[in-house]
């Protein structure tokens, strides 16, 4: 008898989502849960919701789900859709929450390519499935929610009510699961192409929540704790809603789902649910900064972590007259999400306002258990100058292990033993970084890069600028030139002009040596609005068919 | 090409033991770290840390250690033993730390048991180490610190000076570790048969060190943060001190390594270096609050996590008194080793001081990731109403595998699936246990069950009381009856009398209905001390011994 190799597992040693729901149940019994429905505000504490996802559980078993099966979701942030976070990972099925800001086509098509069994779907998406449903061959039952009546078909498959589902159901006999096997899997909103899709197994997203938690609760200016109420605004349709649901069940948070996102409604919970923790993409914040209410409700007391984008300064410095603490987070599909935080590091909470924005503005510094590098093509670090630029790749426990059934976007992103982000950042000294582009934005100038995302910064301080987005135009001489499209603030639509943005530019960044004079957009374009993506990104590819054309 | 039952690893994706030491590199690299040795005070950075951590590896490997090698530890809390903390895992070889308070021949048992091959020594421990080396054969290469000068041999084994051997080395190329190989062990210093060898796996070891740092800085009244100062206490030759090391590099702690604990110095360091965070054994904060010296220290911004034994009402009262911030910390060796902690939860933070502390002194709440029930013997779950006595059983991703080469004690302790701790508790409605007696300590009376913990802590509480004990002594009609031993506190040495003990506690418990009549010992002996083990606990068995035999 000697010491193993390797350690054999005994039981409770498996990380699987269980022992987040486990936890929650033993420790935040009562955590309270508030949801919206089609008849109005509900609450429930954890034990309530945990006792339904047991009969959830049971009920997907009594319709043939079993291991690995895959349960899709079309679903806005509703209490049914969280009790479907546990269930599904849960009883050894998959969870595919399904972008239902897709085309009909693509969401047939990754249904298909996931091959879902059954779909959990909201009221407002009965016209969209019913209109999917005959292409998804795999697909044998629908369950409405936030629904009055369900019509015993949809698109030619079986439908039930999720409560009338449920209700003759109690307990059940959890399974052993693996804590390898995949629990969840999404798909890319990628801008080119078809939505490729990635799977994470359950170790990965719980190692993703402990991570994401021990950052928020360790690590920054307002740190969370079980005193904290989160208002859940990123999608969980999108990249498992940044994981907020787990973290929020390991930190025993007060919830609020919001069900289908309006601003009006968003800050009425703000306020009457006392919320101090949220997160979402720039465009959300900008909604409820806009909002001819905004100014009534009281914002002091909220923590907006943002990411998707990049958070224009200008945005930033609004929310933080409104008394909003902005930082910025950063991931993608592909990791689960979170790789970046900025929550400032304890030797920076002395410094000014001013520069506790700057930092609080950066990418951020990669939570635990994320080994980041900027790197050149050769994969080589770059320097940690605040100035060469590189792509960020990473390795981590939650990263992705392959694309579904695509060996060869598989093969390209992991390229030297790294997964490549495709963003495009500065490397600072102490380790945070900043993301000056996307690898297929950054706009290639005579040899030289010129990030986008910086003069959309710059331009976005203008106080007329409502929004801004810096593209790459074809050029003769140059190769390709940046050309920004500008979406005036109400009464600024007649003096805001190219001249004035140029001249804005040329005193503020390009005089302090801030900006090079040769970043100078060739082009100022006044728009009425911007195209989004799926997820409320600006569509860079819309706008680069339209505008990027030669110029000269 | 289907979605895969096992997802597999990518690079990364371990969850080893250099995770930890790169992240902190990282995020820390300015981490401060204070240790005193035979010439002072001394302070380094944890960049510092890392460069020696390399060069250890890199001279280790040059004596021969590999993969699977034990490298035993015979040191205070030192910063070399910090640096044998991550170099011996990190190169694949098993770390060792010998609890250097059990007999020479223990240890050597230990030693030859575990085949240690290098052993790093302090000189405190020259002599010692030098009558077990002849009999641990597989010892070849002794290393000693904090010494002048090494002699050429120690006990017939090569010798080496820590920095001798280190001199000469730079940079190491860290080999791929598979989370699952063992990265430590360490022997129980059971108070009955030879020590048992326990060892976890690097997987164990982070995810212990994970879940303890986002309890610690998630919840309870005081929460830890990178602004936080540690003063290590607790042994690192026993439990791999809490973990803690491991703790305070992911949270970015400043570090305080004390070297040998004399509680003058550990006084002048706490105000010195401005500690706000400790944990130890009762006695060693009984010395600091008795010291003569005491009363001249700030002791106001301190957390003292108290664990080993349970903590006396009296004690705890004590540091209040004197603005430390105390509460409980529950685990074992074979437990990596914390499993609970009186971190309180949010609910109750609004409670009155003297309901917060009784809760503090509660054996705790599980931290993250733990299973943990109270159970009678057929493995069912007791009442949760802090009244039914069970065992405390538990499962966790670092409960250890199996007692190393015992088979039969491994059987016995896992019986059922549960990894069992042999301390008896009562469960709480939430969740929280208290341990009232270790399964051998428990007073069995005529078929029911007494408490020794909780006599000592109604004792402990009389304003006379320094130090108390009670056993159980053999009675011949009730099977067991209750003994006190106890010790007075200077000045009370004439006026405390076993009348004295027994009134107080019948006026102060028994006619409060706190504790049965038939639960008063039935004997009270005054003692100058007790006993302790090799770890600083009150060594029932000794006591036993001298005092249990028949009573009447």
């Amino acid at each position: 008898m000697v010491l193993p190799e390797k350690v054999p597992f005994r039981p409770g040693y498996e990380l699987t989502l269980k022992r987040i729901f486990d936890r929650a149940l033993y420790m935040f019994p009562d955590m309270e849960i508030v949801y919206r429905t089609r008849e109005g505000l509900g609450r429930y504490t954890f034990k309530d919701l945990a006792s339904r996802v047991e009969k959830l559980a049971s009920a997907l078993s009594s319709l043939g789900v079993g291991k690995l099966d895959r349960v899709a979701t079309l679903d806005w942030n509703t209490h049914w859709h969280y009790e479907a976070y546990f269930a599904v990972p849960m009883m050894g099925a998959v969870l595919h929450p399904v972008n239902i800001r897709l085309a009909p086509a693509e969401i047939a098509y990754v249904m298909s390519h996931a091959e879902d069994k059954v779909a959990i779907v909201h009221r407002d998406f009965i016209p969209l499935i019913e209109a999917v449903a005959p292409r998804v061959k795999s697909l044998e039952h629908i369950i409405v929610v936030d629904s009055d009546g369900v019509p015993d078909r949809i698109g030619g498959v079986r439908a039930t009510h999720y409560e009338d589902l449920i209700k003759g159901h109690a307990g059940y006999e959890w399974p052993e699961v693996d804590e390898n096997q995949p629990a969840a899997m999404g798909y890319t909103s990628g801008t080119t192409g078809l939505p490729k899709g990635v799977y994470h197994s359950h170790r990965a997203m719980v190692l993703h929540a402990l991570s994401g938690a021990l950052n928020v609760a360790s690590m920054g200016e307002r740190r969370l704790s079980s005193t904290d109420t989160i208002l859940h605004i990123v999608p969980m349709f999108h990249v498992y809603s940044w994981g907020l649901p787990y973290i929020s069940a390991i930190l025993g948070l007060k919830q609020v789902y919001p069900n289908r996102l309006d601003p009006k409604v968003l800050l009425d919970l703000i306020e009457s649910e006392g919320v101090t923790f949220t997160a979402g993409v720039p465009t959300i914040l900008y909604m409820l900064l806009s909002h001819p209410d905004s100014g009534k409700y009281d914002l002091s007391k909220l923590t907006f972590v943002v990411g998707g984008s990049a958070l224009p300064r200008g945005l930033a410095e609004a929310a933080r007259k409104r008394g909003i603490y902005v930082y910025v987070g950063y991931g993608m599909t592909e990791t689960a999400p979170i790789l970046t935080l900025a929550t400032i590091p304890a030797r920076y909470l002395n410094r000014s306002e001013e520069e506790k924005l700057e930092l609080s503005l950066r990418t951020g510094w990669p939570i635990p258990l994320v080994d980041l590098m900027v790197a050149d093509p050769d994969l080589n670090p770059v320097p940690r100058n605040g100035k060469t630029m590189g792509e960020i790749v990473v390795r981590a426990p939650w990263v992705t292990y392959e694309y579904y059934k695509n060996p060869e976007k598989t093969e390209e992103a992991w390229r030297g033993g790294w997964f490549h982000t495709g963003d495009i950042a500065v490397w600072m000294e102490d380790g945070s970084v900043v993301i000056v582009d996307r690898d297929k934005d950054v706009i290639k100038s005579g040899g030289e890069w010129i990030s986008s995302v910086r003069l959309e910064d710059a331009i976005s301080r203008h106080p007329g600028v409502a929004q801004v987005a810096v593209i790459a135009a074809k050029h003769e001489k140059w190769g390709e030139r940046p050309v920004a499209l500008v979406v005036p603030k109400p009464g600024w639509e007649d003096k805001l002009t190219e001249e004035e943005i140029i001249g804005f530019l040329t005193r503020n960044f390009v005089e302090k040596g801030e900006i090079p004079k040769w970043w100078l957009p060739d082009k100022v374009i006044l728009v009425e609005d911007l195209p989004k993506t799926s997820v409320g990104k600006i569509n860079k590819r819309v706008l680069r068919e339209k505008y990027g054309g030669v110029l000269q």
